[in-house]
């Protein structure tokens, strides 16, 4: 038969997955002998029953577990249900496998009634206390178990007080609180239809059905939405004897870190209440006491505790976060779990429990999730500051850091703005090439559409700045200059504050706070260097860009842009009259302008990165993108070419793609228009010779050809670039090496990987547009139904940030298999942006690649989740 | 050692690929004693190697074998090279192993020299023959071996024909031509800095190169690439002794058809010309007379010529295309091909020589080029008359068929305009649903843009109507009411022919013919039924379309679109008003109004196809291609739905994708709004309902959704029809059967088919959007690229015309092969546009699919082409 309750003598730490974390730990401790409150925990399976076996009801089976359980705590407890001299009060609690605090639905003092409320007030000899306690259980059990709204509960209560002239809750009588309970089952029986449930195991009953229904409540939802946390997984419900706090000067409560989570100093941490609940710590009516403070009160409870932390610590190998209550002299541990820390904390503590000898190397990179380094890299938002603060929007997390700033609307009025010496935030629809000046005089940008790997995310990331992109709720009025959201308005000039780090918008100015990287990281990274296996590569387009990787650890560029360079503005013009030539020779004489400032580009980055690996891209972008929007640049444009701006206006037009994404870019263009290729490739080699013969550094430029889907578009290319090339290599006398592969990045291409790879030395999976291809979704549409597929449970995660292992992971395992089988010693890498997010960076390990890239401040993140990745796979760590 | 020349007597018709079609021939007729004039075939594999392995040279072997065969040639006709008595003359031809008639170059008479002129005067007993021989000899080596231009010798030809005061050439006395033929050699070392070469060993090895440049000539490679040939075939060249037909009397020279090539009737059908060369014939200066007359001037050649086409007829089992020369009363056979015909012809030859014993039902089967069909089933232009039509332009061949008819440029005046009459042909930049009248009242449609499933093709076909789509020569100037084509411009009132089948715009009226179905026609689809696996269903969206397709043998409808329905001009305002939503509940009052209609939609459908399965595909594209461009129809909208322009204008823009093609259409549609979904069920299940309670037919309703990509997405759609569906059905009290199943289009849904299997009952391949994804083309963009990418050698074929079956064929199978493990009985088809194209049919046939579908007047083409893929299978045929 199966079985749903667990006693927590019955539990341990590992059953986690079935009895939730909190559960869990409970009976782990209970186990080792430390002094709990006995109870038992309903199980995660029983709620995912709940929903999908038992049509939102609670079996026969589990109501008879639950009776024998509660039968088995009136033994234990030595206290009866409903008793009338000493009766069991429980409290009963949520406990997810991940913790999602305060989502879901908590009832306190369970068990009381007409009855045993007198019982209560015999045992703890004080009337007030358990009025007061009986008419919280009933407004907490009319709100979680009914919905019956709190406003009627509170103005009960302040009819009451009215009633007996008084001001504070704490100004009530044992009486007036009798008479609020009273009031408050007849409310009860208004709104239900039905009396008050006096039964203790009815009232079980229905608070275990309240909080398995509030797994499924819209804000746990949402809560698991932001936090990719899957729905399926239900929580379990933890009912344990209630222990007070509050029953005079010989009681107490409090919480502790056994270190301190925000620094990760050795030191117990945590606030002390003396005669006080739980709750009213929280409720934050009282203010606490420092933990060092129960010495002076309860010496030998604060010694007890003190020496049950380290035995926590100790035996859970890891900073615990305590939760306890002293009950008339006696030490209750109510909780302990693994404490919430900011990453500088999390790294000194995983460092120092190694040197403590509590953990291995591997335990402790095992113990640093990778995403959380981001906030040791870029400044952030004080947490204080934070939560003050007014959210106005949620958009995507486009390039970390924080900023803020005055809103401006136009890449001019920005830069003009930040040269008077205002801190600014450019907010635009979406960026074009010629808003890049705004975008570099700006603290950070702010878009309402395209995706992550729109222009905004994709050069805001390039520059290192803070960037939160399609924000599709809030309305950008250019030529108002102002956006509103949810009735807001925010006109030029209002400052805002950005989080590219979770895409959130604040209004008004947040204080920030720099990056500090301790010691103990740079510890990390060294354990991190030595165990992993794929290497860290960085996408690099400047050499400003490549240093700061290099700093942060890169081995190689694996994706240089090309397209980033003819962006700027003193090369537009030639990009856009190279374009719109009529013909080749019009074209190769501007291309002839654009090779030096090409061939400085390389040179900067060959610098940079010394002897290791760069990687360049042939031009990738559709042409159109190059081309001007704006009156007066396409005017400019005439003017240059010698042309009507109509027909300049009718070239645009002839260029406009239905779907730019599939359209005439990538090696696509460099077959139409080879003259650009031979340019470029003529570039990177003579940018090359000349840092070989100016430094002596031996240089090692691999030259990538994008969006190839069939084997004869690579070696077209292939043979202009290596003629190209030899041939100035030759001419120059020096000994240079360099490599030609291609991007695996069309679903094709993967498909028939093995003809790919008799020609391209390697291959760099491009997973940005093999995930669009391959599931069908254009990055910067694909928004305005993702959120209702995860809502529905169609997808759990944004295939964007994770790679979808199971489909596009499939073909790059084709690939791999493919390419390997063709030639032997190929190069892998990957150059998406999933080649800084940890589950994929897990992934790419498995399937074998040589290395993964990915933006500069994600360098250290990658080195982590790649030694987490090499320590799963020997099976040495988690 | 390679051997790479083969005298006639070496060779057979099996080895076309090394010979050539004309080379195998010769040889084969060589082989069965034929009178054919000796020679020699230098093979395709030398050509090839010409290109990639010589660098543009003959190699040393081949100039040795080429010599020993001359000698060999020399000794067979007692003739010897450059021999002053009785010179060995040769002519040089291409003979690729797709005949590319015209398109590559030929040299006559080629041994001709100073000296060996005479032995011809001599050995004819005709001077002026020998030297006019030789004037033609040295301007043909001119022009084909060095590129003099013709015009140059038209030039001195006409410099003399003046001094003797000549009017035409054959006032030209000998003397006249042997100055003719002393000019030309001095014009020869002018241009060539050298002599003309007067070693005929020399000649033959120049000519012989001139032959293998001429494979890549532009106009070989514009042929090519109209025709799909690949490039890398290479040509072969064959040198045979020359036989003169223009020796007098007792010559002559004649082509013949064994049986007529326009209607397929048995009867010798050809031309001859008394004293004349085969180019006579061709230069049209003479007339030739009707073969029998022959009769007259040589009962005995003539007997023994008829004798020959019967055995030649018998030898190769098919229709003879025979050319012949007498040369003084002896009979020489100098080629012979199966000659081409009209599809009515190539049905009518087939099914005889099944019913004279000479094939099998297979060889007849196997004879058809299934895609001829195409013109039995529409109406054609006129041959004759197409061959004086001024051609215009070439865009896609977007549905079949031939139009003529005046330009309009408006859906509005193309409407009026046929109101009034006239015969209409409708231009447009591209349509949009807005253009449905004017389309269905014009005669054909011609648009500049958009691909083979652009709005215009997809509609056309659909009507059975003329289109040709993507025309990016022409450019539509709507305003102006013109468009303009290589400088010449058409306006509105003009006529302008279309030929749907090919893609041809030709300027002026061109008469057209109707189909006939011939009794041939309805046996041959006997037999390809009897003998084909594959069935074949249609593509069609309206009872009309099924019933065509019935009459032409269709077993089901593989695709209803549902979209179409809604363009119609009395739905489209509820239509957008249903998109412009701003709530479910609106949404859903404005699907109540659609409901009915949709339910009469298919109500027809259903009674059209009977019992057979009827695949409906639920609403597939993005919603916005449903929204009015018109400044009109924006403005009607927005009174129909109480709202201003500018915020109907700023819905609008708010549904604007960056790449539609992969953004909120499919099944994406029908999980954002399930209300839609819910309506289209709800319309297929009552109609099914409603057509057995009427007419007793157990209709067989097959609901497909789009465009999936991950099983979840499925499941969560299924659920919602089958819940709606079985509603309806049990409150009917019907026994109604119906299947849920999927397209496979998204490259992730062939990946993971195992998965999708395990819910989906049936399959149905979208090739076209499966194409567009797996390579990453657009399929309206793609043109800009894909011809420069033929032009290069980069893809033979179009992947949207053939499906690529290395690539896009390897998910198909990947899909087929996962699919049935998970689910063995599933039932699998296509439903993209290669369902109707046949070397894409026989892949469906070889991975095993059960049906194809394509559009109805497709259905005999794919009826055949599935016999021929079936015969292939079984080893029977080719």
């Amino acid at each position: 038969m199966d079985k749903y309750v667990y006693m927590f003598e019955e539990g341990k730490a590992g059953m986690k997955d079935l009895l939730g974390g909190k559960g869990a730990n409970l009976a782990e401790m209970t186990r080792i002998g430390l002094p709990v409150p006995p109870g038992f925990t309903v199980t995660t399976e029983a709620c995912n029953k709940y929903y999908s076996g038992w049509e939102n009801q609670l079996s026969p089976g589990l109501t008879e577990e639950l009776f024998t359980c509660v039968r088995n705590l009136e033994k234990i407890t030595d206290k009866t249900f409903g008793d009338i001299q000493n009766p069991l009060l429980v409290s009963v609690r949520s406990g997810a496998v991940i913790s999602m605090p305060g989502m879901m639905d908590t009832i306190l003092n369970l068990g009381l009634n007409d009855r045993s409320v007198t019982g209560l007030a015999r045992s703890t000899g004080n009337e007030r206390f358990a009025y007061d306690s009986y008419r919280r259980f009933i407004q907490m059990f009319g709100d979680v178990v009914c919905q019956i709204e709190k406003y009627k509960f509170e103005a009960i209560l302040d009819l009451v007080k009215e009633k007996r002239g008084a001001e504070f809750d704490t100004d009530l009588t044992a009486e007036d609180l009798k008479e609020v309970a009273k009031r408050y089952k007849e409310l009860y029986s208004r709104e239900m239809k039905e009396e008050f449930p006096q039964d203790p195991n009815d009232q079980l009953l229905l608070a275990v059905g309240a909080v398995f229904r509030s797994w499924d409540n819209p804000r746990a939802r949402a809560y698991r939405n932001i936090n990719d946390i899957p729905h399926n997984l239900g929580t379990a419900v933890n009912v344990q004897s209630m222990v007070f706090g509050n029953l005079g000067d010989t009681s107490g409560t409090g919480v502790a870190f056994t270190r301190n989570p925000a620094t990760g100093e050795k030191a117990l941490f945590g606030e002390f209440l003396l005669n006080a609940q739980g709750e009213d710590v929280v409720a934050g009516i009282r203010t606490p006491k420092p933990i060092e403070s129960m010495d002076e009160v309860f010496p030998d409870v604060h010694k007890q505790f003190r020496e049950t932390a380290v035995l926590l610590e100790k035996h859970y190998r890891d900073m615990q976060d305590i939760e306890f209550t002293v009950e008339r002299g006696k030490l209750y541990i109510l909780q302990t779990r693994n404490g919430k820390r900011t990453a500088a904390a999390a790294v000194k503590v995983a460092v120092d429990l190694v040197n403590e000898g509590l953990i291995t190397k591997e335990d402790a990179l095992m113990r640093i999730p990778p995403g959380q380094l981001d906030q040791l890299l870029h400044p952030n938002f004080d947490v204080k500051e934070l939560e003050k603060a007014q959210l106005l929007a949620q958009g995507l997390p486009a390039s970390p850091g924080a900023a803020t700033g005055a809103v401006y609307f136009t890449a001019e009025e920005a830069v003009k703005a930040a040269q008077a010496g205002t801190k600014v935030i450019l907010v635009r629809q979406e960026t074009s090439p010629e808003d890049i000046e705004g975008m570099n005089a700006a603290e950070g940008i702010l878009t309402s559409r395209g995706g992550m790997t729109s222009h905004a995310a994709v050069v805001a990331r390039g520059m290192g700045k803070c960037c939160v992109a399609g924000c599709g709720a809030i309305r950008v009025e250019e030529n108002q200059k102002r956006f509103t959201v949810k009735g807001v308005t925010v006109s030029e000039g209002e400052s805002i504050s950005l989080d590219g780090s979770t895409g959130r918008v604040y209004s008004g100015s947040i204080p920030t706070t720099e990056p500090q990287l301790s010691g103990s990281f740079a510890t990390l990274m060294e354990w991190a260097d030595e165990i992993r296996e794929l290497e860290v590569w960085t996408n690099a387009d400047n050499p400003k860009d490549a240093a700061t990787a290099v700093r942060f650890g890169a081995e190689g560029i694996g994706l240089c842009r090309t397209e980033h360079m003819f962006f700027e503005e003193d090369r537009i013009p030639a990009v856009r009259e190279m374009i719109l030539s009529r013909t080749t020779e019009q074209r190769e004489k501007v291309l002839e302008k654009l090779l030096p400032m090409q061939k400085e580009d390389f040179k900067g980055i060959f610098k940079a990165m010394g002897e290791m690996p760069v990687t360049i891209r042939l031009l990738d972008p559709p042409l159109h993108e190059f081309l001007p929007r704006e009156e007066r640049d396409i005017k400019a444009l005439a003017e240059d070419m010698d042309m009507s701006v109509g027909e300049i206006n009718g070239l645009i037009k002839d260029m406009e793609e239905f779907n730019p994404m599939l359209g005439h870019r990538g090696c696509r263009l460099a077959i139409t228009f080879p003259e650009i290729a031979r340019m470029q490739t003529r570039a990177i080699i003579e940018a090359a010779i000349e840092v070989i013969k100016e430094t002596g550094i031996r240089v090692n430029p691999e030259i990538m050809v994008p969006l190839i889907g069939n084997v004869s578009e690579f070696k077209y290319l292939k043979d202009l670039i290596v003629e190209t090339a030899d041939e100035i290599i030759r001419q120059s006398g020096t000994d240079l090496h360099y490599l030609t592969g291609t991007m695996i990045e069309v679903p094709r291409a993967a498909i028939t990987a093995d003809e790919v790879a008799k020609e391209a030395e390697f291959f760099s999976f491009g997973t940005n547009d093999l995930t669009q291809m391959t599931m069908g979704f254009s990055r910067d549409d694909a928004g305005k139904f993702l959120d209702e597929y995860k809502n529905k449970g169609i997808i759990d995660v944004d295939p964007f940030q994770r790679l979808d292992q199971i489909g596009v992971g499939k073909l790059v395992e084709m690939a791999v298999e493919l390419g390997k089988k063709a030639r032997p010693d190929i190069k892998l890498g990957i150059c998406g942006e999933h080649g800084g997010e940890p589950s994929s960076i897990d992934f790419f390990h498995r399937v074998g690649l040589d290395y993964v890239s990915c933006s500069p401040f994600r360098v250290p993140i990658a080195r982590l989740a790649a030694a987490q990745a090499a320590i799963v796979t020997r099976g040495r760590g988690c």
